[in-house]
Order: C-alpha cells, then structure tokens, then sequence
C-alpha cells in the first residue's frame, strides 16, 4: 500500500492536511529573528483561543511527554508530594515523572473505568503540592472529569496539572473555567499538526509556585516564559521551525473551520463511530458513568469474539486504513479509532466500511452494510 | 527580503537544500510501524558512519540542548561530580545541567581562549565521574582538543561526554577513536536538515555507567536505548516523524557527496573566509594554538573598528545574507559566519561581496574586491 493512499485513523498521530505538510516546506529561518518571533506569536495567539485561557501559552520541541515532563519537574522537587490519578498508560506515566522527580501519591484505577472522586479527594487530604490527570484518556478512549478534580484541587490549594493532549480541540475543555493551572497539548491531535511540538498553558498560580530550578533542564517551564517575553519572542532552545510553519498553518486552518465547530464535528464523528460499532454487534471498551464519558476523539472497541488483532487491523491495512490496537495489558483486545483534527465523513465511511469487509471475511458480519448506514445517518449522509 | 531570496550563511541554522524541505511533506505515519522503523534503522547505520563509531546512535526529537541533558542526566546523579570544561556559551551550559543534576567541576577559560589541559588534568585528579566538553564552540569559532581530553578521561577513568553539535561532519571527529563515550550532534548543522533532532552516540562503557534511573524523564538515554533495540526499532516517545523524513534525505545527500569529502569542501570553504577576512583587514577572533584550532564550520570574527553590528549585520541583511553577531559579553563585539552542510562556492562568494559592499558604504574598504578574490582563491574559482 502506498503511502499516499492511506488513511491514518490512529489517535497517536492523525492524518495531516496537504496545505499543513507543505508549510513545512518553506526554507529555514534564525530563530533568534523577528520573522520567528512573530510566527510564534502568531501561534500563541491562537492558542490561548484552542485553551479556552488566558494564561501564557508556550510552545515546546518535543513530544507530548515533554510537556507532561516540564509540567511536574517545574513544580515538583524531591520532598514535593503529588497525586497522579490514572485510569491507563498516559495517566500512569505522570505517576512515573512524579516518582523522578519528587513523591507520587498514585490514584490507581482500573484502565477503561471512572476516576472514583472520593479517592481523589482522600489523596488529596494527606497534603499534596499538587495533582496532576489526563483528560482524555487515549489508551482507553474515556475521558476524565477535569472540572471535578479542578475543584478538590483548589480546595486543597494544590496546583492542577491536566495532560490535554488527544482532548483540546475534540472535547469540551475549558482551562480557565475549570481552573487549570498547567495543561497539556501535542501537535499531533486536534490541530492536525504533525508530532514533535507540546503546547503548555501556565497560570499566574503555577507560575508564582514553580521551583527555583525545574528538575529537568531541557523541560523547563520557567526557561520558555522567560524567552517568550523577550522581543522578539523566542525559544530557550532551538526550536523545530517546520513544526511552528505547520503549526502556525494549521491553527489558521481550525480557526477558520472555527474551533467550536470543529469540536462539534469531532463529537459527531466518534458518536458516528459508536452508532457503527452499536450496528456492527462490536462492544465499547471503557465503562462511562455521569462524570465520565466516550471520548470524542478516540473510540476505543472489544476485539471481535473470534477475530484476531493481525486478522482485524491486519485486514484493513491491506485496505490501506490504519487503526490502533491495544496497549500493553490490552494489546490484543481492543482496537481503536481516532477521531480528531481533519478527520471527514468520508474517512469516516470508508474505515467503517474496511471494518466491516474484515468482518465478513472472517464470518462475523451479520448485516451487510449496517455500520455504514449508521454511521452515515449520524454524519447526515 | 523575501524568505525564499534569503540565504542563511549563520552557524546556528545552515540552510537545507530543497528535496530535504520537500522530504517533510509526505503524509504521516505511525511511529509505531515497521514503515517508521525502516527509516529510523537506515538512519542510524548512516549515522554510524557520520560518527565514525560502533556505538549504538539513537535519534531524540529536541534541540541538541536536549542531547547534552541526556548524556549528563544519564549519567550524573545528586552525589555524583562532572568535569564541565567551556570557553565559550556552550560549554557553560555544560556546567549548568551537571549544576542541576550533581556536582559541577567547572574549568573556565575566557571565551575564545585555547583549553589549559593542565588545568583540566587538575580537575579530573579530583575525581569526576565524567567530564564534559563542547568539540566546536560555535560562540567563538574554535575547536576545541578533545582527543587530548579524552586521553585525560579515560586515564582517570571517567565517562567521556563531547558535544559534536557544530562540529561532527564538518570537522574531523572520531567518536571511537578518541574514545568519545557519549557523543552529540543537532540536525541543524552540518547535515543540513531542519532544527528539531538530536542525535548521540552512546558506548558501551556508558551504558555500563548509567544512572539506576535518568535525571530527566523525557531526556533518558536508557529508555531510548531500550526502545531501538525494540522491533520494530522505536522512539520511547512520539517522534518529529517529518524531521526523520528530512534526516533521512539529508544523511543520503551526504552520503552521495560522501562524509569525508564534505568534511574536506567545509574545511576549504572556511579556510575561503579567513582568507578574505584577512584581505579585508578583519581580525579573526578566536586564539588558537596547536591542539585548538579554527572552526571548519564558523568562523568568529572581530566587528570592523567603527562599524557597529547593526550597520555590518542589518546592511548585508538588506541584501538578503544573514550572519550572525556574537552572544551575551560578545554582542557587538564579533560576527560569525557558518559554513556547514550544503553551503556552496556562490554561497560563500555572495557572502563576502555583501559584507565588501556594506563595508565600502561604512567608508571602511580600502581595496575593493580583495575579499571576493582572496575567497575564490581558496575555493578553486
């Protein structure tokens, strides 16, 4: 299969939109010049609208992990205690930074169910500088109550870290409102950007409680606020600066789909998802209660009784549309679907369609073009 | 000016040739495919040959910041005391990230001043479990002695750590044979492809001496290691999928021109600049001496007396030719020319007929065009 023909339908990394991937094209500049300095603005701009804040936001070289890693190591030292909530992987990897950097009071769920808010609530009273958790939890495809934990975490005075990462953009997330002091997002979600850059919105809060000297040196939150306010605006270190072309173009690109709107396409796009699975006989993996809903920006499904994942992802690679599998303790027993950034209905209708050729393959379809004809009615076809 | 009319001639970012900006706008991948590790693979074997080493390279997405972080992060714990030798701003970041994650032993030397291997005998006679140096200080234009000092490390039996990141493909570097144990280069420099990535080649011995768990979390050579020697071969944390496109574009051009031959144009094109400096009557600006020598890949220049930066940087600027000024003590004081990568004869032509054209306008050019041809001397035309 040719790259050109296939269709990411990962929520590690979707796909990219032509006019994003040539922006990258464009010959280098210093990074240290005005000509940076303003497309850096420029993105900042627009992203302070993405975040729903008001706060700074900065713009980082390197993964998501980055991010999550400046968040904890600007705040937490080695006596600075932390209560890292996870319901899956990323939610445990902010348990794995707190343990580098300082102490971890892990809040450890079952991955694929709710946060049990009253556990938060007895971590949090042992005294905590601060807590972090993933809004969208994309190994599981369930997303988090921000807005809950939001509110123990200011009771109790403690700095609210949210790893936004496959969420800002796709679900509901609303920085200021819910009061979070430090969020999270990658290039490679939402805004259709390809990976290798972390957004991080940092309150007055966060900022007034950061620690002398972050405990990481290349993911420090206090070296990126302190050159974005020098003139020109600029990086600490040296900055990717395809990335911020591509970003800069892709920010255009949402805000004038409008980014409500684009939020709005993503929920029906997952509920299409949903609507198919439902049609299709296939079981939603993540249990979902008032608090805690399916994502809008992974869906996340049983593996087929009988199918395999090499039979289900295999066959529809071969179609040319990729999909992810489970991590870790899950491989093997869900697959998934992202839903985010550029994501359209024919993408849609055509990994539905993949899907349900794999199934009659291997005998487990019963209603020939069911999953399509549901999907199809969500999306208005 | 316009971007695409502007050439690059700083030491901070060379230009990149256009099928390595076109390389970055294929479509993404999964970093998780066999498709992404292919590529990883065949730019590490390249790699190899660009270190001259043996040693296992990995590929980090970061500025080369976060190469140095992770080679020190690696292996320097809290009780734990490093060798940070500088003569210039990047050395100094040395001291900063051992200052962070253990004890730092600096041995300073002015900026632009030759190393006193003495001196750093001294320190290491201390007892260090590493020492640290930077091979080309790009703030100065001088390279620095690090087969001397690697013969100092391993008789004192510490873990060697060189940063490359202006110097490896552009000056002579022999990872193995100088037994460098963790070497770091950018992607920026002399393999002219965009910002973004950092490259280390780690030995064996290092390995042996790693941290029980890395300083940094998102900087962990032991996590990268882990995650080559994975199949397919990986990155721990999402990477910059178009830069390793651009690298594996760029790492073939080289290979086509051949490592050592580029090695050799970069040393004749920088011997070019000198010889037109001297025809201008500027003044080099670093001191050198036998095992310190002037930069293949940037060449410090003391500012013209009675020309300030802005009129010598902002004037050839306006021809569209970018230079660089000097850093921190040195702003105003020096400019630097980069000739690394893809830099071509009319490059380094173009260069010196704007910097002639500028000087003539500050009434400083006694012999017009003495410059140009001193440079086309070196160069053959």
């Amino acid at each position: 299969m040719d790259i050109e023909d296939t269709l990411l339908m990962i929520p590690c990394q979707v796909k990219v939109a032509p006019r994003v991937l040539r922006a990258m094209s464009r010959p280098m500049i210093s990074h240290r010049s005005g000509e940076f300095g303003a497309i850096y603005n420029d993105c900042r701009g627009l992203l302070k609208e993405f975040f729903e804040t008001k706060n700074e936001v900065v713009v980082m070289t390197g993964s998501g992990t980055v991010g999550m890693d400046a968040a904890v190591g600007s705040i937490i030292g080695r006596e600075d205690k932390i209560v890292t909530i996870s319901n899956g992987k990323f939610g445990e990897r902010f348990t794995e930074i707190g343990e580098r950097y300082g102490r971890a009071i892990p809040v450890k769920f079952e991955w694929g169910t709710p946060f049990d808010l009253d556990k938060v609530k007895a971590a949090l009273d042992e005294g905590a500088k601060a807590v972090a958790m993933v809004h969208n939890e994309t190994s599981v495809g369930l997303t988090n109550p921000a807005k809950e934990v939001g509110r123990l975490a200011r009771k109790h005075d403690a700095i609210f870290i949210v790893d936004g990462i496959s969420s800002i953009g796709g679900n509901e997330f609303l920085t200021d409102t819910w009061e979070i002091d430090i969020a999270i997002t990658g290039s490679q979600k939402a805004l259709a950007v390809p990976p290798g850059l972390a957004m991080v919105s940092v309150s007055p809060r966060a900022e007034d409680r950061f620690q002398a000297k972050s405990a990481s040196y290349y993911a420090d939150l206090k070296a990126h606020l302190k050159s974005v306010r020098k003139s020109p605006a600029q990086t600490p270190y040296t900055p990717a600066v395809p990335l911020f072309y591509a970003l800069q173009e892709a920010l255009h690109m949402a805000a004038e789909e409008g980014f409500a709107a684009r939020r709005a396409r993503t929920a029906k796009q997952a509920e299409a998802v949903r609507s198919a699975a439902k049609a299709l006989d296939i079981e939603l993996f993540p249990q979902v209660n008032e608090q805690s809903h399916y994502s809008n920006t992974v869906t996340a499904m049983k593996m087929p009784k009988g199918v395999t994942d090499d039979k289900l992802r295999g066959g529809m690679k071969k179609q040319g549309v990729i999909v992810s599998g489970g991590q870790e303790q899950l491989k093997g027993k869900i697959f998934r679907i992202g839903t985010m950034g550029v994501c359209s209905t024919p993408d849609i209708l055509r990994t539905i369609q993949t899907l349900e050729l794999v199934l009659a393959k291997e005998g487990r379809l019963k209603d020939r073009g069911a999953g399509v004809e549901a999907a199809g009615k969500v999306l208005g076809v």
